[in-house]
């Protein structure tokens, strides 16, 4: 499995397609909308994300609410595109207007001046369209078809918010899935922790009022994975590995860790390691998980728990010192919009990028032409491996 | 650039092919022996890292000191192997001496389990073997092909030890490549703060003692790489994301982050971004590099800062509980080897994994035939850029 | 460089996304809706072909008349969909519908038999919608951006019709590339050999009339390439080979040879090979270019010259025996449309197909980030290589 | 699954590593060097054949005769490198040295020229050391194992010679796969028609004789193979285009197709398509295999029937014209080897670039951890499509 995804933050739409999915798994445009109205959310997003609505169409690859086995193309219609026609017009324009228009003020933080150098581009414009967090919603739309295939595989996964601006939330390793889900879903912060969640909103509120901005760490918890996927007989199979690039790739992250992370820096191997158990009901399973469900590049068969480090949106109202392209002087950096925090919003990114990933391992490894040849395969193998 | 690693931890050799270099670059076997001696150093390894020195012969690729274009081939030989030849020998053997051989006690913290209930072994030396770390020499001599290549391109890299067991090194944003190459070699826990790295090696004196393991934070650091290289037009092409990838991918490294990494969960962005300046001389650069070097995917052109987080070794004097796979009865997990900490050694395979990525993205966006063209292409660059 | 699409015949529209090309480089729409034009052109077309005009619309990657260097997606949309909506939407809808449209018939020479039982579709339109020749526009959408950036380099390709119902065009090693262009554009076969163009339109007609269809042989032609481009240091770097499968990959196409091709195994050595010349103004050449410009997987600097046969379109009105899937009984194939010979059509696709593939293998080995520098960079090559 | 390859002629060794490969499948030695072995043979070889009997040695990957799962590693040894130490040596070596062994003349129809312009090398040794077709020998290594587990699934192959110099053998539609082997094992120029057989000897001796060389066309016929591998849900999927390309990248290789190929530009749609029939034992089946096993882009169940031709040998003793790169002279093209046909062994690196391919699409559709599993699953699937 595989995607590409094109679309400027002010262009037309954002178009997604995914190949290598099996036939005959159900799909409907709402599995998607419903992940692309969920990142849309959110306390502290700035104005754009309550104007605009993001909603999908389906416009390859699925009929009558099945996928075909052929590649599937999504679109999301930017409604605000006639605003910018002018300013992000595929057609030729004359030299004059184009010189209006320059944006010749990278912002640090941003893609900014290391893709002008990159791509030879003097108006910055040709940059921030492109690089902008905007694209998160391409992914999204991917990793939603990802999601609605693990969950007719009983594999579900959640996205939430760990800590912002320092505000760590309380861990609840022993919290049901469904609670998870619900729990961040009412929360504006997606904070499992509501005492930790208010605050959270507090020191967005302050930031905001401040004219900062601020970040924090998001959870992705997998459950119902079977032990064994991923590989340890080749780097590039490991599946934690791809996990961690593909999270490092999502706009603003500085870091990804598995489990107690980098904590296992500071801890004796004694206490690090999981145990292994057995019983004839369960199975192999570990007492406890703090490995983040991953050994030897592969699932051990216990939740996947990854985190990921966002770091503050560099668009502030209160500006950081860059250097202007054409004049060489200096100026106090602009701002392009104005979320005081993106937090919660990349919480949900980040579940939809690991969803990706995850689904893939598993059609490497399992029979993938038809969904429910997929789904035997699979339930054959957790039988299996129950008794190894 | 690409490559693939054979081979097994007690089996005859290890291979390593890399495709796509370019012609014309000086390399020799030195180059290579250094960084596999490099890794075999360090207080805290086992008895197994005295015996056996590492040394490489190139049989492929290269031709009187030079690059032929043609894919390198490079072979550690296990001298030890004399001694494993009826264990590990390929040729069809007799179904009572396998019995006899067989290891049916999966380690908790290892490929073990996973790695036997997905492949189907019932001896788990079938796992072991590959899943060892034995195979980051492979991956180090990869890497030092690589290493080679940037240092003729004036990029220089380091990897050192920035903590082990919570004991943290100083930072020295200062400190000259020269030094940190030096001071690190001298010390025998890779570490540029002397005496942090006294109670390091107390920590893991006190920790063989205590038959118990110790994990901590490698950091890699390469100076010299121009800005704009990687890019935020496709998630997969951000470099950042892609070194994230390969050191996940290191045998027992649990989380990476770039720069200040997850302190940017708590600080405000007008504390965590790094503003822009010119000057004629010097070009574009920043008064910080909290972002560790990458904005957008890209290199900003300040240092690459990357810091992975190993795990303690899981074979320890000091058992984890198990369960034997024949007989489903609990038992207290056996030590196939010994060291205690193996950070200093992680720091040099992290340095080698983060070299291959960063010298991949250099031949993806330079001119890569003819290693003296792509030099010359990157120097005009550096020139270009610098008043863009 | 590398390309998806995404799409149903009957579907809303074809949908296709290229990453990798460079920055900018002039590209508008006119540059594909030519190529796609000149795709549904040719005598024996069917109907379908005269009702819909493809143009297509740039959705991504594309500002004012230059490529940004972000992800370039194209669609085509289908006008006819209002009339399939129903038989093809891709909401959900209700048991009794779905049976009354079921498609159990498959057709021989069509993916229909082998493809549904790959897939597990019962309904042998969920295979034929995407096996259709149709996806071939998305193909040529692709293709013609490639050949814009060949054309922007001085490198001109075209494709026309050597042979159809065994009626064989003359060669005409001599003529210009514009004179190909402007002849082969138009002869209603596409084919330079206007007395044997006739004798084929003649074959049409009565393959029309017979209700029966018939193939043929195209061939492209691409004049500039420098020599060296491609690699012989491993095998899935050779540019013929890469051509070769791309061609391969075309619907109904079942053979592929360079230059003097299969002929190659009816002559010695003497007479096969081209002998290899110098002039300081003109650089190396060759007296002959039997080989299709391809020595060791890499141009020679002659034309590249590559044929692809197709074989008869096996919809006719002269049925085949095949067998109903459901009641296991035979029948005579049914006609799902009407061309009784695409092969004029095919030289088009073919001409798009076998570009892409050439200006990939350029990407790979000039840089690729900004248009200017590539063409720059291959202008000096070019001068390189004359004196080498 | 895939393979990287290493090694230059008169280097140390070739070396390959298969990555991808199921656990459990039982492999020796013995597979592969009766590959090997068969390459070397052939009326027609010169003398460096006989001399050198290439032998493997499997160094990774395998363990008491069964495969890990983990990478492959093979080598064949140069025996004859002592005697070339000094001239392929990877150890610099003294300016003076290097340029008393410099070869400056390029031959054509090798890779000699154009490697020589991309690659600078003025040395065209540098060039001719790797593209040589001794690398064919690591290809076949490769496929050995790929035709070992093809073997165990029921699927076998085999290449032979269908013309040399023009000399044509009948066609065989109806001959078992064990006389094909066996007859064409017994032909010193792997032909399944004696008579003609024996005229290809005669072609051969004479046009030793003559000083000059002669090519041909070799097929590869693959018997056991379930319909529906490949795909045409994306033109990259296509199995007889990645066949077609895996097989255009062999040395001296002009063309591919399958079936009845360019044959089918002279006939009728009607006599072209193979009708589909169905009886309860044998399920779906065709009456003819005229497309040569494939229909879009998958198998049909039937034979896979492909053909390629090789060009003569271009190294003559009649030479060709060519051009020294240092006194820009013109001279008679030297002889590095002498062998006047090589089509005999051609047909068995077909055989095996062939079986790679086909056996690497049935590892990405069916389930490919471990070995019996695959078996077990595609012995379903053919049970399954068969009353489908």
């Amino acid at each position: 499995m595989r995607y590409l995804t094109a679309g400027e933050s002010h262009g037309k739409q954002l178009t997604t397609i995914i190949e290598g999915l099996p036939s005959l798994m159900p799909l409907t445009k709402e599995n998607i909308n419903e992940s692309l109205l969920r990142r849309q959310k959110g306390h502290g997003r700035g104005k754009r994300m309550q104007i605009e609505k993001d909603l999908v169409d389906i416009v390859g690859g699925v009929r009558h609410g099945y996928t075909l086995g052929s590649p599937i193309a999504m679109v999301v219609y930017n409604d605000d595109f006639k605003h910018w026609e002018d300013v992000m017009g595929e057609d030729p324009i004359d030299d004059d207007q184009k010189i209006r228009r320059v944006v010749s003020r990278p912002r640090p933080g941003h893609a900014d001046l290391n893709g002008a150098m990159k791509y030879g581009h003097r108006d910055i414009r040709n940059i921030l369209e492109r690089s902008s967090a905007r694209e998160t919603a391409a992914r999204v739309a991917a990793g939603a078809v990802a999601k609605t295939l693990l969950a007719h595989l009983d594999i579900n996964i959640v996205g939430f918010v760990r800590e912002i601006a320092g505000i760590q939330a309380k861990e609840y390793p022993e919290m049901s899935m469904d609670d998870r889900v619900k729990i961040s879903e009412e929360s504006p912060v997606r904070c499992l922790d509501a005492e930790a969640g208010q605050k959270m909103m507090d020191a967005i509120d302050k930031a905001k009022k401040d004219g900062d901005s601020i970040g924090g760490v998001c959870e992705v918890y997998i459950e119902g994975m079977p032990a064994g996927v991923g590989s340890y007989v080749h780097y590039d199979r490991k599946l934690d590995g791809r996990i961690a690039g593909a999270v490092s790739s999502i706009n603003a992250f500085k870091g990804v860790e598995f489990g107690i992370g980098f904590e296992a820096a500071r801890k004796n191997g004694s206490e690090v390691h999981d145990e292994i158990a057995w019983e004839e009901e369960k199975g192999y399973y570990r007492k406890t998980n703090r490995l983040g469900g991953f050994e030897g590049g592969m699932t051990t068969g216990m939740p996947i728990v990854v985190k990921g480090v966002m770091k503050p949106i560099p668009t502030l109202y209160k500006p950081l010192q860059s250097v202007d392209i054409e004049s060489k002087e200096p100026f106090n950096a602009s701002i392009e919009r104005s979320d005081s925090c993106a937090v919660p919003a990349a919480a949900v990114v980040m579940e939809h990028v690991v969803a990706f990933e995850v689904a893939k391992a598993l059609l490497e490894q399992f029979p993938h032409d038809q969904f429910p040849k997929l789904k035997k395969a699979i339930d054959q193998y957790r039988e299996e491996i129950r008794c190894f």
